[in-house]
């Protein structure tokens, strides 16, 4: 195949100014055109200052016939905007992949309890395919429309998901102790976010109400074939960038800490994004910042036969940009590290 | 009662400088002297700018005779100093309150295996008292010897305590994730704490590992009585102060989430420096640091009839310095509050 | 004189926070009201969890007669409130300390150029009096209004009027490089201000535009008795609190650095909030943090003989809250560190 | 040419682990080898986790032969060392790119009084070739050996050359002030780089003492045939990486903030990764963090016919790594841009 045309919806978020990092390197892609609901005309790097000479081209208006004829349009927008937004250009044209929560969760009941949004059309929902890539690589090729997994499954699943596929880990008392640095909250101003309030302060919010709950489980049942009711936990750390999320699980008897680890090598010994790390003082957010990577560590403790599973991620990249890249090359057959293989920033 | 000459053995790490801190404004302290092991003579301002006008006097050497002549002397150095440095001061005058791990443990043989260190002697370690001043005010009041909790079994115990005494959660399966603020690592270089590798990362240390953990099951059996094998793990927050600690347990059949709520209420009615939060958007490191606060916050799941149970201290105040005067006033009959009375910074 | 009761207008905003944090330990403060102009009835403790079982009372709402029962008044609102609040105020009853920008500009036309408000009445304005405590005691005593110097004032002004003063560097090219803390925005959340944009960043504002620029200029003259022109620009760092403000300036001939030294040593030798620091290394926000210490430092360059000086504040405290009650201090004759003598916290 | 073949010698430190980033993806660079003096067999990524899966390979021990068998061989250590180090690869083969102090003062007496240590041979250090990639192209091209300049001199070198070489700006009355994030200070562990003592904490620091003063005065003599005496000082920002200079001259007679802005404008239209900013929301350093760029903005004030010139740009990158993967391109007749076209973090 050759050049890739681009449009993203969206592109003012954390997770637009991401595709567009990456995108902007991606040696597929020749054009990224920006498109928003309500800044039309706005020269984008007037607003975003660090793409003065990257991108100085005008937000555009969002138009049907125009998107039509991108080879591919992300959405990076707020739950409740693509549930109405995307059905008229299912099929029209562009391989569609949706960085929000409204085409991920099957169940659409589920949906509206967690979201309280009216969910998307039943037929397209169902259509859709859920994007993490190191699980759904078949579905991912042919899917005209992805649903890009949320920032703290990623982190989850790829971590606990073999385990729990290979019986290793009892998940009936899985419990997920998870941490976000800032950026997954998003741009929008507010008085948690506001600096002299949340920086030097660390805090847990939502619990036992996360919507990335439901998603959870669905993918344990999805991919590891087990129903299980998940303890899910979320914090704010005050960093900007990352998330590692630590989950604790009964190992079945007998098993030891080694055939954890080597589950997930097996699991992931052909999945260069991700790395399976032996020494925790290398398990930390800024050994992935900037990133595609997602690091996985685990260790059994013998005294009380549970293991504690740690799973690390740039929250905008590998939980969003990077993975929605990653999954845009899967579609188009290119090699799943084009225009993602960047060396984190550690510093 | 009349006024308290005070010595402090270990001025230098974060522990002593918060000491100095509040018994600056300690209305029963008369006198503060500090002492040393290897800097004899520097003006303490001149190595510690902050206190210039305030401590402008020179370091002491240890010396016992000179010691003896103190009403209370507060040590506040690494594992393994003050298992050798406290036994000839031990009934001689003073009061003594230890700050550091070598008294805690009254199993000699888990001091070893979780320090990796000589204990102190037997009948000392088994005379002197735990420090938990909310639960432990009678012993702290005639203690000659007090062994100061440690940070995180702090913020830990405060909030879990009440609920396993009083048989509303299933101990047996008590999983603890806890946070805490880099000045934990204490005031010595090193790698994990350089600047520029310790910002902007969030990470897991010591993972079944942390000499805590027998001091925490100790503690549960001593205060609730109750035999139980802990999981529990350690991270590290891009920030200097305090410690959030996520708790989670089954809740035993029947029991609700008020009836936890009121547990923790009773319990701490007459206790001034724990908190019962019941906004989770109020519980958060800043909204106690700087004081000796104990923030708590509990909440039941209902889809799966687990507690999330959460502590929140400072951890150099209420886990450590401003616990160690709070058991200085216990001990004098002063009260609890004084000198310690001060507003967290939140800002 | 005995116990002193205290209104707060503008408890909300971070000036208002630090004023409760303060007069919470003032001993001759017995009582504290806090008066907003929207939020009536809210329990403050809900609003700012950091205070629960501390200040649980209801904010009041703002009214002329129940306030006029105060024996001070302190304000702390954006600028453009108080120039009509307070006017109905004065000589009423309480002494008026005001936080705000309003009465610190004696020429209106200045006020409404820089500020882009309308002003004061002209003859409050000229009544109050400047709370620059260390230069304006005498002034403070008597004073009905007080306007409390600006943070970045504060900083500048302590550390440059002593050599100006005595004609030991030359005022027409002094140029002051100022850096603050982030609380210095205010409460208020903004793109700006945003963590995740605020984090890691360095920033230059309001060049050549500070409204601080004329209130400098005025009390150089006011209390140096010189009329200059200075450039003065301010940067946000990605800190909470502090101020650090670099001024240069060159030394007229023949002036040595131990004579500046001396000069400021000379002025400052009965002031206990002003510390002259003589290694640049104990130089640094934290070591004033939290307190109502002013650090300075200064420096002859010999290759160029101009001169560094260095003023270091805590911009809530000394550069407002804690000043402001440093000025209530001697308008009620109490010693200037009742309630302010606190250890800055450093870490 | 086609591939280059790169040798790094300092690979553990900052510097050296930038130049791994950028050169993983550089498209002409088909090895590269790291050196060490004292870790000779260490698996790098067991030592530096992020590169775990992308640089898997031992340090090497330095050894002349080997080196020479390289295209180019970075040198990114301590200042004092290539000073020896250096001398014996000159002219054997590689290119050579020293991102050390030791070859970029042309006058020996110079290094010895600001460095303290003991110069490079007199002959290799006048044939070696200031890195200012901007200015200097045409001998970059043919250099054998290029001293790439400091991080502060970039950004300021870059901001004020334009300014006095065509005679806008007084240059007699050049005041410099300089803010860096830590990461300047290097990747070794000490008191001030402590996370819990430079956290939330700015500081000055080596006041009119920086070795960065003749650097930059040489540069200015160099290359705007100017002889003047700067007044230079150097900051801490609590932040890892990004350097902001904000320097101060006064505008020649008649000269206009438009001509300012037409004269840097006019330097560097052709010059990828210098950016003009208009406006000043737009200038800080998280606007090029992670990139190659070098940001300025010009502003005069008329009230003082002083110019404000501010130069952002990422110290570990412009400032050292970048510019040194730069001046490679120019020195194998590449596009300057190769394997640097990256897009600033912002978040």
């Amino acid at each position: 195949m050759n050049e890739v045309k681009v449009g993203i919806i969206g592109a003012t978020g954390y997770g637009g100014l991401e595709l567009i990092r990456f995108l902007h390197n991606h040696p597929e892609v020749k054009e990224i055109d920006l498109f928003t609901s309500s800044e039309e005309g706005t020269i984008f790097s007037s607003k975003f200052g660090h793409l003065l000479s990257i991108h100085d081209a005008p937000l555009n208006k969002i138009e049907e016939e125009k998107l039509s004829g991108f080879d591919v349009v992300f959405t990076s927008t707020p739950s409740g905007v693509t549930s109405k937004l995307l059905p008229p250009l299912v099929g029209v044209g562009p391989k569609l992949i949706d960085l929000s929560g409204d085409y991920r969760l099957k169940d659409l009941a589920s949906y509206e309890k967690w979201y309280k949004k009216t969910p998307a059309p039943h037929s397209i929902v169902q259509e859709s395919v859920y994007g993490l890539t190191e699980w759904n690589e078949k579905n991912i090729q042919s899917a005209g429309l992805i649903a890009n997994p949320g920032c703290y499954p990623t982190a989850v699943l790829l971590s606990v998901l073999p385990l729990i596929k290979e019986r290793l880990i009892d998940p009936n008392y899985l419990i997920i102790d998870a941490k976000s640095g800032v950026s997954g909250a998003g741009n929008k101003p507010s008085q948690t976010t506001h600096y002299s309030e949340m920086n030097e302060n660390f805090s847990i919010y939502k619990v036992n109400e996360h919507q990335h709950i439901p998603e959870i489980e669905q993918a344990i049942k999805m991919f590891a074939n087990t129903e299980t009711t998940i303890t899910f936990n979320t914090h704010l750390v005050p960093m900007t960038r990352g998330i590692l999320a630590t989950s604790y699980a009964p190992v079945l008897p007998g098993v030891t800490n080694k055939q954890l680890n080597d589950c997930l090598e097996e699991t992931y010994k052909n999945h260069p994004f991700v790395r399976l790390v032996q020494d925790v003082s290398s398990i930390g957010t800024n050994r992935v910042k900037g990133s595609n990577y997602c690091d996985i560590y685990v260790k059994v403790d013998e005294r009380t036969n549970r293991a504690t599973i740690v799973g690390v991620i740039d929250n905008l990249v590998k939980g969003a940009a990077g993975q929605a890249i990653q999954n845009m090359n899967v579609q188009f057959s290119l090699p799943q590290t084009l225009g993602l293989d960047v060396v984190p920033l550690f510093i």
